[in-house]
């Protein structure tokens, strides 16, 4: 399995506090080896940095744990493979570019028996997971559905998204983080939470190594920042746990809709 | 304008050595500070580096001068913003997937009334730049030509490519690194050399900063590695200049085909 992590904030915000606890997962405190990803949306400009190897040594994590990238929405993933070698190809997240924007995606979870129902033309995987062959699928139902131009408003597509979901998560497990950049959807199969920070602020510890903030100082009274994880990630704070086919959008920090 | 670097190897190559000349033409003895990137194959998979600071002062540029990644193809730009503003979104390289490949480019030029001329639907820019429009605009044309699958002889795709890359020529400037993560296409309008090394290796050294390299002891007398830039970065050797509408098709390092 893998663990997922993802931020959406109103103001960008670093995510190296969450980060490094995640990083003690690849490696240290968790079984998850086999490569991770972090992808950063500056604007509708994103960047993602990705390595083969654990978190916990790699160089590039590191710099991400020292070099505070500032961004309103983020998606990371560590590594524990099921399906698919360990491969640069192979590591999450995801990106295609879809009516303008780059949608980034993470999956957490195995699927089976998925072949014949993920075809796909126009947007191909280039690894072999199961991960990237159903964000494959889904975009292109979506552009299936809504055609080459973003519609007027997007919380149809992603009403869409979550009943696709639905179908997916009939052939396993399947923990999913996908964004387009400005809003940001959690949908959970069986291990997914999410917390809400905002005035006034506390301190938070982590879980997975000794490290503590205090979210008042670093932060402004306006500022409103989720997380979403596949474990909580602090201590001392009450993370939401997502039931099995459950689903959240958040858009600058804040929930705008979910499967009610 | 901007400058470009590029390599094919047939073996994993890290490019410390020429990134270190570039990276100083970003603020240092060059004046592009607007941005700089670099995209690293590692199999079919690839991960791409970028910032909008300027490369001579950049953290990220800092840690791909200190950690080599071996890489059998790289593409590399740095920015001097004409048309579209200092962004994330449009820092080169751009990366689009298409056949279950990664394809990614960068340009250096200028073009103008293009608007009328790069008509995309399916590839849309996410940023404002001619350059990422162009880029759309060359894949949307190969999707309508040769469909959603890859043909089986690639070299029919360049040789298109290469004829769309001659109608850009004629809206201005238009020098173009191009690769699928196999084959590595320059396309020069005005400004692009490169470079073979192969057995016997020899010494040289960076115009741009005071380094030398001794490639006899970095290398197997079987390697062949192939630098593209838009001008040469090392003192010592001889670099192929290209001629206006001269382009270069490299796989693993080894020229195999042109406009001839």
């Amino acid at each position: 399995m893998c663990e997922l992590l993802a931020m959406s904030a109103n103001v960008p915000t670093d995510i190296v506090f969450s980060f490094t606890g995640l990083a003690q997962r690849g490696g240290v405190t968790g079984p998850h080896v086999d490569g991770w990803g972090i992808t950063f949306y500056e604007g509708k400009g994103s960047r993602t940095f990705k390595d083969a190897h654990p978190s916990s040594e790699s160089h590039i994590a590191e710099l991400i744990q020292s070099y505070p990238i500032k961004s309103e929405v983020v998606v990371s993933h560590i590594r524990q493979a099921n399906r698919g070698c360990v491969s640069l190809e192979n590591t999450h997240p995801f990106t295609r570019e879809l009516w303008g924007r780059y949608w980034t995606y993470a999956h957490n979870g195995q699927l089976s028996d998925y072949q014949d129902k993920f075809t796909v033309s126009r947007f191909q995987p280039v690894g072999d997971t199961d991960s990237e062959l159903a964000f494959c699928w889904l975009l292109e139902k979506v552009v299936d559905k809504f055609g080459e131009q973003e519609p007027e408003d997007i919380s149809l597509v992603y009403q869409f998204i979550a009943k696709l979901a639905d179908e997916i998560r009939c052939l396993g497990v399947f923990n999913m983080i996908l964004t387009d950049g400005a809003h940001l959807m959690s949908y959970c199969s069986n291990n997914l939470c999410y917390i809400t920070r905002k005035a006034p602020f506390g301190k938070a510890k982590l879980i997975d190594t000794d490290v503590v903030i205090d979210f008042d100082k670093e932060t402004t009274p306006d500022d409103i920042v989720t997380v979403i994880a596949t474990r909580p990630l602090t201590k001392d704070e009450e993370w939401h746990i997502l039931a099995p086919g459950e689903w959240k959008l958040f858009r600058k920090g804040v929930l705008i809709m979910d499967e009610a």
